[in-house]
């Protein structure tokens, strides 16, 4: 699982950075997250392609998140595309997004799904073969919902060798991954743990913007092999911070040790900061494994 | 009067080109013409200050054409801009930007104006000190038009010996530039004409984007010094283009040529063409002093 940062910014775009949105890689889907003015561009530029991205989730209706969703919904119909797409964000969304193809009389060459998101409450919202992806409500001006992704495993692991001795057949290996004994013709039952070693535990990556710094949010992100915590300020504009319903770099940090996480990455970044290497700094000296994101790389979840 | 174009690309962004929006620099006004997604960012990054942008004009419902609206007018605000802006578009234009201030509850720092542009016709839309801007229909696929600005001119030019010579006092300076004789205490009248030259005549831009060819236009476009005509395809493509209520960069050359313009600029590219020059070489072969605009360029008018 890797997630690439299109956009890094709050609010409106400054020093290059571009506001919010992110593309999240998991066992060869593509996950948006937020859509920010330009994503679209954004991903041209950071050769990112839009066949395999079938899901697309907004946090909340504040311009930097979502001002880039009628023109990459209207680029892909302008392509031909076929591929369904699933939306998932606040019920205000799908109204405006409806206004603008109306006026223009256009038909989406593709099947588009849109599902609310629950106000103020935790969901499950979908799952596939490769993920599944879950909401809860964080504390922001207007609602705003956090989300959680989490990779499916591809099932217990293999030991050719073992298997070879006891003379499984190719056919029986799917049923192995899966867990499965093996009855042999001869009647002897071999212990899957004898032919597999445990799978690779799912990967969770949970992505909190833009919220309060509220450890009632710890549940949720709890463990995460990733958060992405929002820091729009830096903890000397603590008091700003609040007043905006935004967190600030300690406070990020904060939450990803108690959460218990593995990696923190910040974002969301106020235009008043031209450098980001200072939420770094503040983050990591309470959460080390911490990084502050740049716009076209991708980090390891 | 100046023309620095944002973005050249039609209906989706190609090649690190971006959807339509240019802004247009008369006597220390800012003017926009069109907002393609991206018009923010693109003006920060060309240095562009929207402290003297005060009018915006959105020629049609295409989002390639206003998508970069609602973040410009929210970043605006975000920024505490207390300037009028005058919106002048489509009259579907505005619920959809109403409804995404209101979702947001946007409350904008400064008064905003809109004015919706009539369907179908030609008419006069506003004027200041410094410009005059009207519009007029074109052929498109959806209701569109085309904006004619024209400068106004800063007064006849004084003749600094003349005026000692005659004795005129400085306080009466402005009437002179304004074409008043000047009448002096021994009763002698000194004509105008001895004191001053002719002013410089106004300049003519007319913007004409998107649209099939057809000489009805040419009334409005008559005698500009610089015209703006889309140039979606070659002439190779011309069955495209009608379909699709487009030109080539043949026809734009034909609209040029027959309207007397002194000057041509093209732009909106279809994302099928990775080189402009083309669009030059064909349209230089009918009409020698056309130009194929490239982003971040300002071409006099």
């Amino acid at each position: 699982m890797q997630v690439t940062i299109l956009g890094n910014n709050s609010a409106l775009p400054a020093y290059g950075r571009h506001p919010t949105a992110q593309v999240l890689s998991v066992n060869g889907d593509l996950l948006l997250l937020d859509c920010g003015e330009g994503t679209q561009i954004q991903m041209q530029r950071f050769g990112l392609r839009w066949r395999n991205l079938q899901h697309i989730f907004i946090s909340h209706m504040h311009g930097d998140h979502y001002f880039g969703l009628p023109g990459l919904i209207n680029s892909m119909s302008l392509l031909g595309r076929t591929a369904p797409l699933h939306l998932f964000g606040p019920e205000a969304l799908m109204p405006i997004l409806q206004q603008v193809l109306d006026t223009a009389n256009t038909q989406l060459s593709y099947p588009f799904h849109f599902t609310p998101l629950p106000l103020g409450k935790a969901a499950q919202l979908t799952e596939n073969k490769n993920f599944s992806v879950s909401c809860f409500p964080v504390y922001h001006s207007v609602p705003c919902h956090g989300f959680v992704i989490t990779g499916k495993t591809k099932g217990r692991k293999l030991l050719p060798d073992a298997c070879k001795q006891y003379e499984v057949p190719a056919a029986f290996y799917n049923k192995l991954k899966q867990g499965d004994d093996y009855l042999r013709k001869d009647g002897v039952l071999v212990k899957n743990d004898l032919l597999t070693l445990a799978a690779t535990p799912p990967k969770k990556y949970a992505y909190c913007t833009d919220t309060l710094y509220n450890p009632n949010l710890l549940p949720y992100l709890a463990n995460a092999d990733t958060l992405y915590h929002e820091s729009t300020y830096l903890q000397s504009d603590e008091e700003k911070a609040a007043l905006r319903f935004h967190s600030t770099a300690q406070q990020a940090a904060n939450m990803a040790k108690q959460a218990g996480v593995k990696q923190l990455l910040l974002g969301h970044y106020s235009s008043k900061y031209k450098e980001t290497a200072p939420f770094a700094q503040e983050a990591q000296s309470i959460f080390a494994n911490t990084l502050a994101t740049t716009e076209g790389e991708t980090y390891d979840i």
